[in-house]
């Protein structure tokens, strides 16, 4: 039997190095702005990438180098997204990964690069010149922790999530770090996700297991709905663990399933910080007629602007609740619904059967006065079930949004 | 040549009487809550329903009924949607429209019927039933404003638009009354609309006219990108004018564009009124590959939060607004897209083939302290354009949605 246990910070992953140092695309000096994760001896590389059509310089120049190689580094910069920046942000990001390429002696396809921050405005080239040769000199297998301050932009807290496996002597590791999806200061967007793991897997099956478990979690998450330029997760591998997932299906059942607790908790970090937010809300569809539907249905909830609203307000509103499920897409009978709310302070049951349930409004408030609501609902209509996660909105969400740029 | 006028008034429409009358739905004695549109000459009636799963019972009554007869009264009550009802609801609802046909003496299938209010609370039907006859017997083709009052719920202003086609003597007239998308008292949700006509058409002709119309109008407004469990907007003919659409196409083309004139009006007017909006935003998109690209690209700035709340602060915010057309699932190249927004204030443009333009800060915010903005977005792909309109987002919208119900 293999043994996983989740940690919400770091572990050492065999065969990575990291830097996250203050370089200046930032004005502010005590916040860091250049990140590096190095794995020279890197067997698997694998990413998902924003579905955005106005795609920024770093989306598409990842997409083409993964292709092309298997990677062996990942440099990110955050203060600015190199979105929007034309072809002088192609060659900026072309210089960027040469610079790494020339610094690590490893072939410039085996660089990868993530970028956030201000659209528009090109990147301080002789400042990331500096910052790139300091941050491969201070490559570090200790500095996970000074790289997830690095890629931050608006997040209130870094956000690093860690699993093993262990069986026996045998162990497998997985540390992911991420930073949210809020656009708070104006033209700053982006989701960034970074996996390192020490499993001997091949990057197909990385990539596949990337991909499912994306859509699991961070395709789970809204905060506000809209999804930007340059969001990426990314993935790469040592080859350094002696865990056998691939003649084990065991194990490489355990090392799927220990990834997605990595990537969910890493999405309720992101969503619990979205911006102004108050609490963290999980959405949990079960009984559709569909995987699909499921999905939708519990994404369409987490996204309605007035169920939001109304949580902040500590409103029991399964009005909203269901008519957000109604126009979701997703297919059910709606004589057929349960629905009831769940915190650390008690139960709240809603709806039986598509007819609602009174309820007094005080208890009711008092259940939702919790930071963390679990909405549950099923649509009594199949096997299916998926989750979703999102925030309140708050007054704050639209201060920070309505501020005039400064 | 046929002479449109517009107006945002009513006009009289020969062969119709309406009554907007207080019966008690709602606590408050001086707002009207029941209103009655007859048209016992009615050559042509059509509708639009709203598309969520969780439909209430005026809605598939409805529904039912205009495929049955020709429908010459609707009923429309407020403070009460008749939503999330169960049976009880559908018995209520057929009970209303049969109590409306008994005092009409008409066929109850001729009788259609809309609600807006609380969602899960049964219809009070004794005041239901003295309502009825006060309604039926104060019909008066003078009583178009208190009909028009009588349909809303949270709306901050009365909505009429009115349209005549005129040719010599000739004259066509239509009348429109809305009510709003916002959904302000917890549990207070739907957007109404109702179009009465003397033209004279069939049943075929005049639902191909309001469904085409209605992708163009009501279809293209996001308040808050919910839509509820009781939209709907009905449209009734007495076929009393003179005017021969059905042998003239030029008189055919002015009826389509006057009824899409009177639509685009009321839109505009509930998405101006949309919860704690302070200004109007229209956002129009050309230059598309398709007609699906231009609305898909022209609806997602409307309803993006990110944008909404910018515009708020009087937020130049392009990178927004390139972001929420990326993301859209409208097909365009990023590297061909003008952009630039007007106001009575001025222009402001903020993208040339999809470079960032620079501007000076305080001249755009004193563009966008306009009420009216009007975004311009050309993709420079095709031939295809649509617009959609929408309100800020504002502290007031998360106030009054998060308000605890009392």
């Amino acid at each position: 039997m293999y043994k996983i246990t989740l940690f919400t910070k770091p572990v050492f992953v065999p065969g990575f190095s990291y830097s996250g140092i203050h370089c200046g695309i930032k004005k502010q000096t005590d916040l860091r702005d250049l990140g590096l994760i190095y794995c020279p001896s890197s067997v698997a590389s694998a990413g998902v990438f924003t579905q955005n059509v106005a795609k920024a310089a770093p989306v598409t120049l990842s997409q083409t180098h993964l292709h092309e190689s298997t990677s062996k580094a990942i440099l990110i910069n955050s203060g600015n997204a190199n979105a929007c920046t034309g072809d002088q942000g192609k060659k900026d990001a072309q210089a960027s990964v040469h610079l790494v390429a020339d610094q690590l002696k490893i072939d410039k396809s085996e660089v990868l690069l993530a970028s956030t921050g201000i659209i528009g405005v090109p990147l301080p080239m002789p400042t990331m010149r500096k910052g790139i040769t300091s941050a491969c000199s201070n490559l570090d297998e200790r500095n996970i922790l000074n790289l997830a301050k690095s890629i931050l932009t608006t997040d209130t807290y870094t956000k690093v999530v860690s699993a093993t496996i262990t069986k026996g002597t045998e162990k497998l590791n997985i540390c992911g770090i991420a930073k949210g999806s809020g656009m708070i200061h104006p033209n700053m967007a982006t989701m960034l996700g970074f996996i390192m793991t020490d499993a001997d897997v091949d990057s197909t099956y990385l990539q596949n297991s990337l991909e499912t478990v994306t859509d699991e979690s961070f395709n789970m998450i809204s905060v506000d709905g809209d999804t930007s330029t340059n969001d990426m997760v990314l993935a790469l591998a040592s080859g350094q663990s002696k865990l056998d997932l691939k003649n084990d299906t065991a194990a490489s059942n355990a090392f799927k399933k220990a990834l997605l607790l990595v990537c969910t908790e890493l999405s309720k970090l992101i969503a619990r910080d979205g911006e102004g937010a108050t609490k963290l809300l999980e959405i949990q569809v079960m009984g559709a007629e569909s995987h699909h539907s499921a999905r939708l249905a519990s994404k369409a909830v987490a996204s309605s602007s007035l169920v939001k609203a109304a949580f902040f307000g500590k409103d029991a509103n399964w009005g909203r609740i269901l008519c957000a499920i109604g126009y979701s897409g997703a297919k059910f009978p709606p004589e057929n619904i349960d629905l009831h709310i769940e915190t650390e302070y008690g139960l709240l049951p809603l709806m039986k059967e598509g007819t609602p349930l009174t309820f007094d409004d005080e208890y009711a408030e008092s259940i939702l006065s919790a930071e963390n609501i679990n909405v549950l609902v099923n649509l009594n209509d199949g096997p299916f079930s998926a989750t979703a996660w999102g925030c309140d909105l708050t007054y704050d969400y639209v201060k920070i949004n309505g501020e005039y740029r400064s």
